[in-house]
C-alpha cells in the first residue's frame, strides 16, 4: 500500500480541534510518527482526552502496523515542530488571513521537501499559496468530520502546486486507508462541502416554511435518499432509478423539473427565530442523550456501513483509482 | 402493528411502472390483498416479471403472516378493479391532466370510503384533489424507489383532505413496515425531492463546469457526507459535528457562509453536451455491469443498511411516531 508514500514517515499536525484531533487519530492509527502543534491554552491535553475517547473505536476497526498513541509528540515550539516533518497538515480557523499567514510561517521553517497541506473547506489553495516562498509544495487535503472513520479527503493543487506534490499526496492518503479525490480544478468550498452547502439551504428553507421540523428532514433523508446515496451518490442513485434505460430515461423525465420552482435558489436569512428552531430541534432530537455516547454509536455505525460499502459499491466502475 | 389499518385489506394498485411494481410487492410481502390494473398492453406479464425478480429478497428480508404471490389479482377493468379497494395507490405519469382526470374517475368508481392516495413525486394533493366529488379521502403517499425496500414514504393531505384519512393511510403504512413521514403543509416536490432536487442541481453544475466526474461527483457523497447522512441526516450530522456544544456552534461557524456563493442558484441548461456528460458518466460507471446485478447487490445492501439504521438510529429522539 505504502508505495511512494513510503517516503513519509513523519507528520506533524499544526492545529488541534476538531479537524486536527481527527487527523492525529488516522495518522496515528495507521502507523505514523505524529508530531502535534496548537498554542492555545490546554490543547495538550485536550488532545489525548480525544485519543482516549477515540482508540478503543480504532482498535476494533483494525490498526495499522506499529500503530500506537506512543508515536505523538506535542511540541510547544512551531519550528521544532515542523522542522523534520514530511507532510504538515495545517487545521487553523477557517479565515483566509489566520490561514495564510500561518502557511507563510510554515512554509519558512520547514524543510524545502514537506508537503504543506491545509484542511480548509472553502478557500482555494491558489490563495493560500501566494505568500509562500516554496507554493509549489502546498496543497489542500479536505477531511471530514470524523477523519478518523470517514474515508474521503479532497486533494486540490493551487496554480502555484507541482502536480507530483498531489500525487504524494494521494499516495500518502491511501496508504492511511482513506479515499483520496483529486479536485480537477480548485472552487470555493470544493466538491463535498458545496454538495452539502446545496442541500443545507433547502432544509434551512423547508425548517424556516414550517414545512418540517429538524427532525422530520433528518427521517426524510435517513429513510429514504440517504440510504441510497451512501451507496451510490446522487448520480448513480438516478441511473438505477431509471430501469433499463437508466440516466437516459430519468434525463427525459425529470430535466423538465430543473425548469421548476423545487427549491429556493437565495438562502434564507439566518434569523435569530431560525437558528433557534434549527438549535432547538437538534436538542430536542438527542434530548436525554449524552453527546459522547451518540458519537460512539455513530462511529460504530460508520464502521458497519464502511464495511458494507467495501463489500458493495465496487459494484460500480470506478474512474481511476477512486 | 395493525392498529386501526385492520381496516385496510383490499388495496388496489393504479398504474404499474416502476413505482406501481414497487408498491405491489410491498405491499404483497406485508401480506395484503392486492388488485393491480394498467391499461398498457403487456403490462401484466411485467408486473409478474419484476415480482418474480424481487421475491427471493423479499423472502431474504423477512415476509409479513400470509404473504403470498397468489394475493395479486390483475384487473383489466377499471371499474372492477377499484369497486372493492379499501385503498387505492395511483401511479400514473407525472403530469397533472392525467392524474386529475385518473383521480376523478376512480373517485367515481370506488366506495366513498376508499382511500385514494397518489404517488406524484411533485404535484400537491390540493391540486389533484379539485375534481373529485369526494375530495375529503384524496390523499398523497409519496414513495421512493425501490418502494418495496426504502421505507420513506410521504403522506400529505389536501385542503380538503381529511386529516382522519392521512391518519389511516399512516397506520396502513406503519402496518406495512414503511416510515410514514407526514408532511405538515403541502409544497411542490414536497420534501425529500426538494432535498434531492437541490444536490441534483449543485452536482450538475459541478459535473458542467468540469470541477469533477459524476464518478467522482458520486465518490464524494459516498466515502463522505453519504456515510453520515445515512444515518443522520443533514442536521443531525452538523449538530454531532459542533462537538459539546452542537448545532450552536456550527451555527455560528457555518452560519456566514450561508452568504458565500458556494452553490449556484440557478439551475444549468440542460444542454445535450451537459445530458451527455451526465449519461455517458453512469455508463462509464455500470460498464460490463448487468443492470439487474447492481439492481440485486443495491437491494442486499439496502436490507444490511436498514438493519444497521433499526439498531443506531433510535440513539436520537425521534418527533412524533418517526
Amino acid at each position: 500500500m505504502r508505495n511512494n508514500a513510503e517516503s513519509i514517515k513523519n507528520i506533524t499536525v499544526v492545529g488541534t480541534g476538531v479537524i486536527g484531533q481527527g487527523w492525529i487519530a488516522r495518522f496515528l492509527s495507521q502507523g505514523y510518527q505524529v508530531t502535534a502543534f496548537d498554542p492555545a491554552p490546554g490543547a495538550e491535553e485536550k488532545v489525548h482526552a480525544a485519543l482516549k475517547k477515540v482508540w478503543p473505536v480504532l482498535e476494533k476497526k483494525g490498526l495499522g502496523e506499529g500503530a500506537s498513541l506512543d508515536n505523538l509528540v506535542f511540541e510547544k515550539d512551531i519550528a521544532k515542530a515542523v522542522a523534520d516533518a514530511d507532510f504538515i497538515q495545517e487545521n487553523a480557523p477557517e479565515r483566509e488571513d489566520v490561514k495564510r499567514k500561518l502557511l507563510a510561517e510554515i512554509d519558512g521553517l520547514s524543510r524545502q521537501d514537506a508537503i504543506i497541506s491545509s484542511s480548509t473547506s472553502g478557500i482555494m489553495p491558489s490563495t493560500l499559496q501566494k505568500d509562500c516562498a516554496h507554493p509549489e509544495r502546498v496543497i489542500v487535503s479536505h477531511p471530514f468530520n470524523p477523519v478518523y472513520l470517514i474515508p474521503l479527503v479532497e486533494v486540490v493543487g493551487g496554480e502555484k502546486t507541482d502536480q507530483a506534490v498531489v500525487e504524494r499526496a494521494r499516495d500518502l492518503f491511501e496508504a492511511a486507508q482513506m479515499k483520496p479525490l483529486i479536485v480537477r480544478h480548485e472552487i470555493d468550498g470544493h466538491i463535498g462541502d458545496r454538495l452539502m452547502e446545496a442541500i443545507w439551504r433547502e432544509a434551512l428553507h423547508i425548517v424556516n416554511d414550517g414545512i418540517a421540523t429538524t427532525g422530520e428532514v433528518d427521517a426524510s433523508i435517513v429513510y429514504g435518499p440517504g440510504l441510497r446515496w451512501a451507496l451510490m451518490g446522487p448520480f448513480l442513485t438516478l441511473h438505477l432509478a431509471g430501469g433499463e434505460q437508466g440516466m437516459r430515461h430519468m434525463l427525459e423525465q425529470f430535466g423538465p423539473a430543473l425548469k421548476l420552482p423545487w427549491t429556493k435558489l437565495v438562502a434564507p436569512e439566518l434569523t435569530k427565530d431560525l437558528s433557534d428552531k434549527v438549535i432547538t430541534g437538534c436538542e430536542e432530537q438527542t434530548e436525554g442523550q449524552d453527546i459522547a455516547a451518540l458519537e460512539q454509536r455513530r462511529d460504530e455505525f460508520l464502521i458497519k456501513l464502511t464495511d458494507l460499502l467495501e463489500e458493495y459499491w465496487p459494484a460500480a466502475n470506478l474512474n481511476g483509482r477512486l
